[in-house]
């Protein structure tokens, strides 16, 4: 029964044998038979089509061995849903039709939503097939700051500072387009849940950008209101990446496990949220560009930093596409052959 | 006296009776004035020439009414001093030569430091001049883990992956670099000393990308050999962007004041360094984007959150380019208008 996989049990609170590793970006970027199929189709039709979505969503798990599988997807799906035109660039990533003003912002549309996801069902039933039980499905979704930077910024920025123009100048019509944003996310995280996925993660990769206060107004609140909706229905992974500062209000959610980026220190991520928080990272991606045996005394030094259990090895932010699948697999073997 | 500006009592630990005010990057960029001398001088020309160094230097004592002016130079001076040959590329940035391989690092010589800042005396003694003792003179340089970010990378990066590869692949030789990029660093601080800076900063701008474990290894050591060469000659601020972690030792190195990014609350430097630390920040650069209303009211509320005194108001990064100078002017009015 998936319930009793590693990965799950150690969502649940139990003390594990070892700690269960998977990756952010895992599936796709560094792995060549993924590149072949991103010459062939699309970015979307990889997302939506169920046998593609089967394919690069199991291939970590056959050719890495990670513990859990997590559907190849994109936070910007928000954004199409709410009506958006995004455009994967090659050499240059996500562009996005944006919305800025009132009209614009006034006419996203959260009523399409179901419709939009209609390809979700069927690809999350062909991956679960594909995974066969071997090992969980984590669905996801961007937090709705996260995705409000892309909506507004356009593209992926170093400071973002459009989108902080924005909260700043226009702060009513910020939280109308993060209402939603919120709304939308609501809905696609439960399609997800129905459809068969056995935990989330909701990715606040930009919420690290954002003064303390700023987080707590802009961020946190869209946050808690998902976690309010959804975390009833299956365990979530909470990943500010950066916003050490909000660790405890993150908490607070009711998230299942904390995601750490590899500058919060698993001693301090302890001290705030106490030793029975699951905290899941966080070595850096860039270690990975390293050789095979350095990645894995990194890797070994840092499971060690968080304790004995209540913690799955993963990366503080996505793998980087240059990243060789040795190292890759060094990582994953470290944390498989360690032992508490 | 210069001594007796409220800069410098800051820096000394006095309560003043408002918070002094400049900002990373204050000459340059935003400025329609630099933006003319941009097109016509090259940017090793801006910061050799004493005349050009002066104008631009003081130009935001003039327009915006800063309380301390900073040497208008690069940190990448560093770089070209051990000689590499450094570039600045409209809409790219800095482009450098590298030094990877290990015959690469052993070319590096500190042995021309001298001899290639012999321009900086002259400019000093003009821009000192030019300042006529209205406001203090900051020099500055980078940090060496800084100054190897971009020698081993070539160009900025998102996420400096192969100068992080590099110090794990190579933990020896980066350290040969690191050794040669302080001893210059000192050379050079001292020479910037010697010709009447007042104070000096030092830019660790990529600190924050470390993890902990690896910022004590390849960052703070060179940090405290720079800070125990220069400490007793002129106050030290101590800028390592994002390293929150590393407050207590940053301190501990003798820094007059430590620079605080956007990220990092006031009430947690607080907490970490004590009440008597001078503390410098940290408002988000991106907040000058907003309107001059907005600006005035965020920069207060920032400046209320440091508390009475053992202040200077400062951006938590440099002034984005797209900055207005109406939001730039708001900025500083804040500080200037603030009473404890």
């Amino acid at each position: 029964m998936i319930e009793q996989h590693l990965f799950l049990r150690t969502l649940a609170g139990e003390q594990t044998e070892r700690p269960p590793v998977w990756f952010m970006r895992q599936a796709g970027r560094y792995l060549p038979d993924y590149m072949k199929l991103k010459e062939k189709y699309s970015f979307f039709e990889r997302v939506q089509n169920p046998d593609l979505a089967r394919e690069i969503t199991v291939m970590p798990v056959d050719q890495i061995g990670v513990d859990a599988a997590i559907l190849f997807s994109d936070i910007l799906v928000i954004a199409q849903s709410l009506g958006l035109k995004v455009d994967m660039v090659q050499g240059r990533g996500p562009v996005l039709e944006t919305a800025r003003t009132q009209a614009e912002v006034d006419r996203l549309s959260v009523e399409a939503t179901q419709d939009f996801f209609k390809y979700a069902n069927p690809a999350i039933k062909a991956v679960k097939e594909g995974l066969d039980n071997r090992v969980p499905l984590i669905g996801f979704a961007g937090s709705p700051w996260t995705l409000l930077c892309y909506i507004v910024q356009g593209q992926g920025s170093k400071d973002f500072g459009e989108a902080k123009k924005f909260i700043i100048n226009e702060p009513l019509r910020a939280k109308l387009l993060l209402e939603k944003i919120t709304e939308a996310t609501i809905e696609y995280l439960n399609i997800q849940v129905d459809a068969g996925c056995d935990a989330l993660q909701i990715f606040d990769s930009w919420g690290g950008m954002l003064s303390p206060e700023m987080y707590s107004e802009f961020s946190l609140p869209y946050l808690q209101r998902i976690m309010a909706a959804t975390r009833e229905r299956v365990p979530i992974i909470l990943f500010a990446k950066g916003a050490w500062y909000a660790l405890k209000e993150l908490q607070e959610t009711g998230a299942a496990a904390l995601g750490l980026s590899w500058t919060t220190p698993a001693s301090f991520a302890r001290k705030i949220c106490g030793p029975e928080t699951v905290l899941q990272g966080n070595l850096d991606p860039s270690i990975l560009l390293a050789k095979p045996a350095a990645v894995k005394i990194a890797t070994t030094k840092m499971i060690d930093q968080f304790g004995r259990g209540k913690h799955i090895v993963n990366l503080g932010h996505g793998v980087l596409p240059q990243t060789s699948v040795d190292s890759a697999r060094a990582f994953v073997d470290a944390a498989k052959s360690y032992r508490y």
